[in-house]
């Protein structure tokens, strides 16, 4: 079994392994593919041509991209090659993302940075004006619940938030009803023509007035336009985005100075030691292939994610 | 009986309780204190001198303070009176706050705001170099291991975080041990003259190297310059602070620009309904003494806290 693998020191280390895992492991950069046939190809941190030149390797019966969206790698997908991605890999750390940016919005902590950068101690006039609350008793809707969900379930539980979820087979009748209740959307859903510019200027009005929006699913899922025009207007009481529609979000466009809002780039899964995690996983997925087991993370046929 | 209560719309209502209560409620401002005895006097959100004055008021058997600190009521105390705080109303606030300064801190939050407010799209160049982390395997010692760190760890836990409490009763030794350990050190202490400058360069040098500093106590329990000089250094990785000394922190202070800080202005207790909780919190005090039970929160004699 040949298979591509990105050329980083956490990949090259899994030659030490080689006998183990029964593989020969070949190593790409962006631009620089090895020539020959491969069975398999580890997709990350790669752009977008080379990834494609990748998916036509001669032999190529799989590709495992270490990413959790798919929705990158599926346009240059050739048919007949399986394909796996590596939700597990990210889902925990977009959880912790997700509550750090919760607090951050409840705890003023956007508007309290930039009072430090000016040099200011902005204490509250009264508790009322602080608009600083806890997570005690807000009702927290997660569109998109599947394992980083229920993570972040777990994660706010014993914070005293209410947490539902909104799931494929959830009612339109009953995601109306949720969205309308809730003081937190956070959507975790994967870009699909479905969900694409899902949340827009009808789908916020339906929110209830000050109820603040968590995206750290793909930009495209929301209307730049209607985001913007809601924190304006105040119906939205807030919005923390990990991704953006343009992203990256260029310098001078009005999101920048959108009001209430935390914007952090596209950095939800990232800890210093993905790579090491991302390799591990890998791993194990060539150690699984070279003991006869079905590997996890298989996008089943037609699957958006 | 007679009370003094702050002049507050919450404290007013009170008044609609009156007869269960039992008493007879006299309202205070800064610089306008009611005439005449009083049994009890309940302090919050009033200047020191109108706190001494209240203090002083003929026959006052009982104080309660709304706060949990009691290092600002202590030093104007007659002999005799009896006082009481308010932990309580401020635990579970103060715990999420310092949650919140801890996930901002790994997940980057104040340089992305930077960022955001320069309006750049700033991804990490690679994860090893972006220096984010979640708490997962995050070693985090409490010191002042009270009901507020109680929370905290019940919080903390779910993240991964192994939390360790230091107690008046910890050794020498073991103190030491844990705090060169630690990944972050939590201050929740009162300020006493024990605590006072308690975290100088001598116990900043026995931190790991990397290591993050939470004060949520008092903000002379750390040494200023010494604090800046170690974030300078680099040996302290990062500091989240909502206390200060001096504090409010005067503009031009150098401390404003010490690298890898977080500031906030003393609001870990504040949520939009702090004064109604506070409310609430005396009437349940004053029905006690209505009923002849003894409140909760007494100060014993000599302690500090």
């Amino acid at each position: 079994m040949r298979v591509l693998l990105p050329d980083l020191p956490e990949f090259r280390a899994l030659n030490d392994s080689g006998e183990v895992l029964g593989a020969d492991l070949a190593f790409y950069r962006s631009g620089e593919v090895p020539a020959g046939d491969a069975d398999g190809a580890v997709l990350w941190m790669v752009d977008g041509e080379t990834r494609a030149r990748l998916l036509r390797t001669p032999g190529l019966q799989w590709a495992l991209t270490l990413t959790a969206g798919i929705d990158h790698v599926r346009a240059a997908l050739p048919q007949g090659v399986a394909l796996y991605n590596a939700s597990r890999l990210h889902d925990r750390a977009v959880a912790v993302h997700v509550v750090a940016g919760m607090l951050a919005a409840e705890r003023g902590l956007g508007a309290f940075r930039d009072a430090q950068r000016r040099g200011e101690w902005t204490s509250p006039p009264t508790p009322a004006a602080s608009g600083l609350r806890t997570l005690d008793g807000l009702k927290v809707v997660i569109w998109g619940f599947g394992s980083i969900g229920r993570i972040a379930r777990d994660l706010l539980t014993p914070f005293g938030a209410q947490v539902e979820g909104v799931r494929s087979g959830t009612s339109g009748a009953e995601r109306t009803r949720l969205l309308a209740e809730a003081d937190w959307v956070v959507l975790l859903l994967p870009s699909t023509p479905q969900t694409r510019g899902l949340v827009n200027a009808e789908v916020l009005a339906g929110f209830k007035a000050g109820a603040r929006l968590s995206n750290q699913g793909r930009g495209d899922l929301v209307v730049t336009a209607d985001l913007i025009a809601a924190l304006r207007s105040g119906h939205l009481g807030g919005a923390v985005l990990d991704v953006t529609d343009p992203e990256p979000l260029p310098a001078g466009h009005p999101l920048w100075e959108a009001p209430n809002l935390l914007v952090t780039p596209h950095v939800a899964s990232t800890t210093t030691d993905l790579v090491a995690r991302g390799a591990a996983l890998t791993r194990d997925f060539l150690l699984d292939l070279a003991q006869g087991r079905e590997p996890g993370g298989r996008v089943e046929e037609g699957r958006a994610y």
